[in-house]
């Protein structure tokens, strides 16, 4: 028996790059959270504290900032891969390197019915993300999958819900329901196919999948927030070739009817508490059977402990 | 000398009530978070435990819901002045009821272009307030005053914006700019006026307001941030009549240029980093100078201690 | 009528500035979070946009780290009171400094027993704060007042603590108790004497109130929060002639019991849900009736608006 | 090529449940978070609808609750896999449950110097954690495995790190130093051992766990946190044969010399910056190279997506 170094990653979280295009006068800007993880030769680093093959942090966040003049941000997840094959193809100790980038979204505050030049006001708390993973073949960054989403998009249907049926046990008091609210905020990450038929336009993918994401929680008549989420991943894989798979998460933000009753009030779906905690968790995936592998695409900084 | 009870006041906070409007096919909500502050004779509580003027916390909490069945939601400004006159006047030990509101905005989700009946995506992390503060005279709660506002106005220019001639010290290392990123998440708190101008429509007039903020955040070029803060002020008291005074907490979310010069890059204010902490905080008044008097209209619960 | 600038402040908020002393093999560090906020002849910064009475929040920020060398940082109320006059004696265009401190506590690792001398754990999430307000008198910052406090003292009773004999109105349905829990997350402020008593030791003073507080809250047998908030403050009054008042604010963090009859189970006092919100907030100053002034001692940026 | 549901989970999450043992006068208290997480045979659910497959969160709260009576709260360990077994065991259509607690301290206030048999502070912000995964197999859940570990163990060194020697890339501009704070918040997950070495008591294992963690932290001269980190994870391992593997994720916490030159002031190792973002992001996994296999043990519900 031997105590080992088993897998381990590092990288710099959360560098805030934004850049700001101002060629003409009419600006445009791209607000980015930026989470580099490399992976590779690093086992002399834990063990001996030799550094000969880590590449500091604070030159990855330089990098950050430096590609955002060189390559420029346009698609968030063509900079996150330009990031990603640098640091596979550049740093001679880096098999692997995984780029997440969180977009923060901006709409041009309207003066007088148009919209300003260079002033902006924050759109949503949603937020963009992509994450571009990279792995070195042969010394070079050849093989990639990107994996885009959206945090937070909030939704609720005020009614076209129905909660029954369900298996019932000794711990059971909940009562059957053909009409409640039901709210989410919802996590959308999907994978793209690379080989068999990736996007002409990220920007375009993101849109027309949002897009069918909401509108399928808004059409869905729903009998459990489960059905909603298979209805709203089956849609986006139908509409979209491209896409290899979606992992939806959705915390079920319960709004308890408000016991007004003892008030002589009746309360026929009116009235709601919206409570915190806890909250129902639903968790799905829907993909295609004959997806491209996905390889180490999933394996985000987040999930590693 | 002794020791004496001094300024006390309770209340129930962060009710969170959502009110469905389902009276035809097509829905409306409103989306609360109220809190109740009571004032008045409740030294009894605290210095021998009796509670015989105390009515609890729970069932301010009752009332929220209850009165947003009797009464409605319409405008916050009305749900909040309709909570706190009754406590003032039905509760006989309250002199003095404050009712804040925080309502949360939301959307319809458009389907195929058309707005959705009864479902709905939270519009942006932007937050609308008021409270009514209501006084008990001769048994009545007749003296009010109404302040409403916002949170979480998120605004960026990315130029228009200087900053120079400042007051230099032993500790100034600062450098002059004359083209720098302006940002803020703005607050913004206003005291309308009762008697000599109230407004006809509370809705009209905080999207009036909030509108005239934006462009004049947008338009003014800034020589610093407290210029911009009074000419939104100034606009706003010039376009509206019914506001006595506006409070701005703004907050300098400061970009600093990313030096690129190590990497032989230029950098002609382009790529920035977004800072988290430290931040300038700039705090300012516009108010009119025969504005009704104020009484306890900015006595928050959160300014207490 | 006209529109005029009202009352209006600035400052850097939130500098994080750790000390370590490092004389000899022993370290000692403080850990402290410090917001400046300046007051005087600003108006031209926000009506014509001149900077020359504009010290940079920059600026300011710079003198809170220099600070930390030149004077060093001991009992934070005195840091926080150095600055506040060098802002006010050495910057022309300033009336009121305010100078409010955070401080949060680190003990040493024990290896083998024995502290360690430069090896430190977060003790607590609870933050010790210092307000120190100067105000400039004859061009020189004589007339000053500390404020200090504590935020995030997290207790909890299992029982001791009752709650009934309440004022009951129409929409009243809580029960009375004569047995609950009472848990809150405290925020305390004290305003010491400067005149009459001032402390000989800001540590010894703080160390000393904490302990009343947490004693007296453990050993009140509570009829209500309110009457627990002002034993606990007549306490601290009652043993330290040198405060003049204490602000005390509680939220009533709600544990309810669980039903478990359905499940054939009884609960007597053992299993609870803690609820989040609503919470009832609870809110009493304990002061002296003879109390020097206080002046604008209360007066905090989280207070403007 | 066929769109099919894939991997797919659901459970309530953050469940607070307050156990309080109060047989004789000493009380005694559990605060805990609870996160159920249930997989199986759930298909229908999602593309049909139908729910007669599916145990409502409702019913798992319940569960929460229910079990804190039935069985008690001892070891969080043993409390969530009774959970665990419980919704594998009697719940036909789980195949695989994960019960995820946190548990937060409290450790009793001292009154007169005596600790008080009911009243309770919060010790700390460190939050224990454990997750129990079982999965059922002919018919009966007797395959499991318990990951404990801790969150927001928040450490400092002010001295004794080092970080030089590393690779140079164009756009390194870091200097290489001998002296650094080095700090981090910790969260440390590690894996038992169930059929070679259980520990015999979850408490203590936990218990001389994090002293290990520390003390390591307090004596390893530093070279680079990944060098710290694999020595507190080897040293876990060398002393209890029950821990297969150990993960460790630690954001290192920039302390940045402030720059007191322009004041004519030095500096030597006296005043920091604490720094928010962009923050580095070390982890690694210690782990026995013969260690019984972890099956699902890590699927957390945040690792989901």
């Amino acid at each position: 028996m031997a105590i080992v170094l088993g897998p381990n990653q590092y990288g710099k979280a959360e560098t805030r790059v934004v850049r700001v295009y101002r060629d003409d006068g009419r600006h445009e800007l791209r607000d980015l959270n930026v989470s580099t993880v490399l992976r590779g030769d690093f086992a002399d680093a834990h063990t001996h504290g030799d550094q000969v093959n880590v590449l500091p942090t604070d030159s990855q966040k330089n990098t950050c900032f430096a590609y955002a003049k060189e390559k420029g941000v346009g698609e968030i997840e063509d900079y996150a891969l330009d990031l990603a094959r640098h640091f596979v193809d550049d740093i001679r100790s880096v098999t692997t390197a995984r780029v997440e980038v969180e977009e923060y979204p901006w709409e041009r505050i309207r003066v007088g019915g148009q919209p300003h030049p260079h002033a902006f006001a924050r759109a949503s708390s949603e937020v963009r993300t992509a994450a571009a993973t990279v792995i070195g073949r042969h010394g070079r960054g050849t093989w990639y999958r990107i994996v885009s989403g959206l945090d937070g998009l909030v939704v609720m249907k005020s009614t076209g819900s129905e909660f029954h049926g369900f298996l019932k046990d000794r711990y059971t008091t909940l009562a059957e329901t053909d009409d409640r609210i039901l709210a989410t905020s919802l996590t959308a990450r999907w994978r793209y196919q690379i080989h068999r038929a990736k996007p002409k336009s990220w920007d375009e993918a993101h849109s027309q999948i949002r897009q069918i994401l909401l509108e399928r929680f808004a059409g869905v008549h729903s009998l459990a927030l489960q059905q909603t989420l298979w209805e709203m991943g089956k849609a986006v894989l139908a509409a979209r070739d491209d896409v290899a798979e979606i992992r939806l998460s959705a915390p079920n933000r319960h709004h308890f009817l408000a016991d007004l009753a003892p008030f002589g009030l009746d309360n026929p779906g009116e009235v709601f508490f919206a409570a915190d905690r806890p909250y129902g968790l639903i968790q799905a995936t829907v993909q295609r059977d004959d997806a491209e592998d996905a390889g180490p695409a999933w394996d985000s900084a987040a999930a590693f402990a």
